[in-house]
Order: structure tokens, then C-alpha cells, then sequence
């Protein structure tokens, strides 16, 4: 292990799960701190998930680290097959930070609470001096009922691989303000909570796998399925809808979208008999109306694969290089 | 309000409660955000509680920041009348932190949490630039389950008020750390997990409130039962455990110990007749063998009198310059 913790630790993909298993895994001895996004608590009838936010920019289109802090951790809980109930906040301000924003920023986790339901129940707040750290952080810990307990463990080999939506909006939006780029085609945020678009799909008693597509983007999932599972998996770049703003930035930076992290997209596995149900609830909502199955799990561990539109295949590798954006 | 975040609205103190009623009490429409330490959730079942830790330096004689982020967290499950069962933990971490510094860190936390028999099951590991903040920040939230909830709103006219032992030791490590300031006599952190101390009490289907006094100290505490119940309260300074490195410390630096934080000490409000059975209880622990009754709760709303060695009664006035220590 390294003498020293490198960005790369908080890229979401190898270097991030090496970390976890070493400095906290083995230590606190909880397999569950890594295979899923949120615990199982009080005897599986409860999810429990934490997250904190720090970025740069603070406000973007489509949302601000307030609304980004709700959605992220209620995600959390609702791709382990929760209904996020109740949250804690925790803010981390630095002295001198300016009252209009703090407002707006706890405004926006107000409104995104209470439309999805979620009751913020308890808090903490520190200041700290300017000197040490200029901006805000925002800690939410959640607590959610268990409808349907999904899991990492149950993909089977086979099973269809459906994602929500397009891929990168969220990173594309904050990397474009944060390097000043201009981009011809617009695009915003998807940061959202996805518990109703995905109610009716956890409530049908069905063995699947949802994992929202954050830090490390969907490459780093594939990676996460081969190593708690054993399988493999092969995706389609043509089916991968993606947006041309989303596109338009990758070329300009050079980064690639499967990559990148979302704030409002998740991957769900299902067995291939089932998928048209999967999609066709997801369609019934504005946020999953692009929803496609974009391959499936293979028996051939450890091998991500990508069919690309020039029918050439690539070994997918986990990006760590793309700016951490939440 | 102030257009700008000061370092008081972090002092615990009036500032703070005025920028959680402002901000957030009030939008997240929840009271119990600001009148307790933990929420009850889950009819009632479960307490749920969040805190943030960043300290300068962040080992200390008595523990260290990881030890500290748990002992936090769950002594506010346990002052609500819960035993601490689960935890979560986020760490933001700064590039180039040495690893073998987090090793130390999170090998407390584990053995901390592990005596406690609390078990930490999910968490979250966000590294940031060196440019942005240098060192670690760590967020615990926490779940008990409730066994006997106890509440500030119970507090009436005549409970006696018992502290569990001397007053200020974490804050005098910490700062004569901080200043290099020698002192004649040894002190270290009270950093502690308070469950042992507190479960009989806790067990005893008796009215009362305990809190643990952290940031903005004994005065503070007495400033919120004012404000939640009506009452006031009186303290005899003979009868308030102190060590003297604490004293020679506050000479040092012109502080006051009724404002200092410490991490391993709770005031208890009981009626009278139940004193003697708390005093008991805390006596056979080694952490409550200094507690002692040190004043009342009187019908004179939002005044706090100081009964001083020297026969004089001094209003009491809440601290807001004593450095933030947890």
C-alpha cells in the first residue's frame, strides 16, 4: 500500500475499493461496507447509508451540493431496495462563508426532502476558520424501510443489464462551469431522488441488482459485479444513450463517459425473461424515459466488455483520471 | 442574522442555536433538531444521531480523532436513553495525508466501536486537494435502540442537577496541545464511550434528562433547559469537580471551564428523592467516580446563578470565545 493517500483513493474505482478493504473492511469487519451502497440494519427490516459532499462548483444547473446531498444518500438507500424515510445533515462551513448561499443551499435540501418524503430529523453544524478550508461540506446519513432487499450477490450469469438513462450529465454540467468550457448542446444535472421512478419496480418481489451510477461511473460497477460475483459482463455502445452536450465535453477533455459519474442513473440486472417489465416501468417516468438494455452478465470473470459501434470489442480498464465531481 | 458565517455561530452557544432555528429547524420542520441530541425515529424505537469531527491535533493523551468521532456519536444516542448499535463513517481525507496516520485512526475507531459493541456497517471515503484543506475530517452517524428515551421537556422546578465528574479535561488537553502550554500537573481527554456508565440509570424507568456536555460546555446545557422548559437553575462552584491542570490551564489563557467541551462527562436532572440511586450508579464506574450534586433547576426562568466560593452569586453568561476543540 502506499505511505500516503493519493487522489486516485477517492476515484471511486480500484484504488478506492483497495483503500476500503484494507484501512476499514478488515478493521471494522462488515463485508457490507463494500459490496453494497447501504447496510442492513435491525434485523434486515432497515437500510442505512452516509455520504459527503464536497464540489466545486457549489450551485450548477439542474441543482446546487444541497440538493446533491439529499438525492446521493437517499439513492443509496433506494437501490438496496429502501424507501428513504428519515436523514441526518451535518455541515462543515467555513467562517466567512456567505448567509445567501448557506440559505439557498439548505432551502433546495428542504424542498428535496420533503418532495420525496424524507423526514431531516437531526444535524450538526461546525464553523471553522477560513485558513483551513474555504467553502462548505455537507455530510446526509440516511435511514430507510426495506420494501424488497436487493443485492450485488444475486446477478446470475445471463441476467440483462438495463440502464436508466443517459450517462454523464451530472459530471458533464459541474466539469463544464468548473473549466469554463462552452458547449454548443446544453445539458443540466440529473440529480435526483429515484425512489419513485423505481417504487414499482422494488415492490414487485423479483431477484434483482440496482446500483445508482456515481463516482467511477458505470465501468467501475461492471468491475464491482465481476469481483463480488465472479462473472463478467459485455455491453453495446450503440444502445448506450448518451447526450451530445455529454459527448461534446468527453471529446473536448478527453474523458469518457463510462467513466463519468451521475447523480440520477442507475444499473439494474435482471433476468432476461423480466426485462421488458423493468423497462417498461422505468419508461413510465420522465426520468427513466430513455431506459435501455445495454447488455448482459457473462460467465467470463473479471472481463468487461465493450462492442463498440465499429463492431471492434475492447477490454473496458476503470478510469481514475476524471475529476471527482461529487 | 449576519450576512456572513462567524466562528461563533460554531461556539455551541447562542449563536449556534440561532443559526440551526434560522436555517434549518425551520424549514426542515422538525423540533426535534434543536431541543435533543439524538431524533427518535421508528415510532419511537430507535434514537439517530450525526456529528463531525475535525480537530487540530488530531492525536491527543486520551485518544485521537477517530477515537473521539465515535465516542461523539454515540454518547448522543445514549444521553437520548438508547444503547448505540450501528454506525456509519465518511471520511474526507486530504491528498497526501500519511497512511500510516489513518492506520492509527481507524484502528481506534474499530476498537472503540468494538468495545462499545457498537458495529460500524457502512461509510464513505472522499479525498480532496491539498490545496483545499490539509488533514481529516470524520463524520459518524449513529442508530440505538431506545430503552428508556429521556428528554429535555421533562425537566421541572427542583430536579437536582449532577454532573458525572470533573469538568474540562478533554478542552485542556487539547488546547495546551494546541498552544504548547506546559502545565504542572498531568491531564488527558475523558474521551469515552458512556453506555457502561449510563445503562443502569438509563434502565430505571425514571423521569429525566442527560446530556453530555461538548461544545459550549456546562452554561450552554443551562441556557437550553431555560429555553426549552421556562426554568433556570443555580450551581454551587465548591461542589464542581475540577482537576488542577484544568484550573492552571483556565489562569493560563483566561477561560472559563463551566464552557469548556468535554467528551466523556453528562449532567443529569432528577427529582431529589432519585439522586442518591443515580449517585450510586455513577460511583461504581470508574468514569462517574468523581460525580457530585452541584445545584437545581428553580422556577426563575432563563437565570443561571453561580454560587461562588467566596459566598458572591454571579449570573452566568454563555462562552463563545473558548476554541472549538471537537
Amino acid at each position: 500500500m502506499e505511505d500516503k493517500i493519493l487522489l486516485e483513493h477517492g476515484s471511486g474505482a480500484k484504488k478506492t475499493r483497495e483503500l476500503i478493504e484494507d484501512l476499514f473492511v478488515n478493521k471494522f469487519n462488515d463485508e457490507k461496507i463494500v459490496d453494497e451502497d447501504a447496510a442492513l440494519i435491525y434485523d434486515g427490516k432497515l437500510a442505512f447509508s452516509t455520504d459527503s459532499f464536497i464540489i466545486e462548483p457549489e450551485f450548477f444547473i439542474g441543482g446546487n451540493i444541497g440538493k446533491l446531498s439529499v438525492c446521493g444518500t437517499a439513492n443509496d438507500l433506494v437501490v438496496r431496495g429502501a424507501k428513504p424515510k428519515w436523514m441526518s445533515v451535518s455541515f462543515v462551513i467555513s467562517e466567512g462563508y456567505p448567509m445567501d448561499k448557506l440559505q439557498a443551499i439548505t432551502d433546495s435540501m428542504a424542498k428535496t426532502a420533503k418532495d420525496a418524503g424524507i423526514a431531516i430529523v437531526t444535524g450538526d453544524t461546525k464553523v471553522i476558520a477560513r485558513k483551513d478550508f474555504s467553502g462548505i461540506m455537507i455530510n446526509t446519513s440516511g435511514i430507510g424501510e426495506i420494501i424488497h432487499a436487493t443485492s450485488i450477490k444475486t446477478i446470475e450469469c445471463g441476467d440483462v443489464i438495463i440502464i436508466s438513462g443517459s450517462l454523464g450529465d451530472h459530471s458533464a454540467t459541474i466539469l463544464a462551469l468548473r473549466e469554463g468550457i462552452y458547449l454548443e448542446n446544453s445539458v443540466e444535472s440529473d440529480c435526483a431522488v429515484l425512489y419513485p421512478m423505481l417504487e414499482s419496480i422494488i415492490m414487485q418481489d423479483i431477484r434483482m441488482f440496482i446500483r445508482d451510477i456515481t463516482r467511477g461511473g458505470l465501468t467501475s460497477i461492471l468491475y464491482e459485479i465481476s469481483i463480488a460475483t465472479g462473472f463478467g459482463s459485455e455491453i453495446s455502445e450503440e444502445n448506450i444513450p448518451v447526450k451530445p452536450a455529454v459527448k461534446e465535453l468527453c471529446d473536448i477533455m478527453g474523458l469518457d463517459y463510462l467513466g463519468m459519474a451521475n447523480e440520477g442513473k442507475v444499473i439494474i440486472c435482471v433476468k432476461p425473461q423480466l426485462a421488458d417489465i423493468v423497462l417498461d416501468e422505468l419508461h413510465r417516468s420522465e426520468l427513466g424515459k430513455d431506459a435501455a438494455i445495454i447488455g448482459h452478465i457473462t460467465d467470463v470473470h473479471n472481463k468487461v466488455l465493450l462492442h463498440k459501434k465499429n463492431k471492434e470489442v475492447i477490454i473496458l480498464t476503470e478510469h481514475t483520471n476524471i475529476p471527482r465531481i461529487c
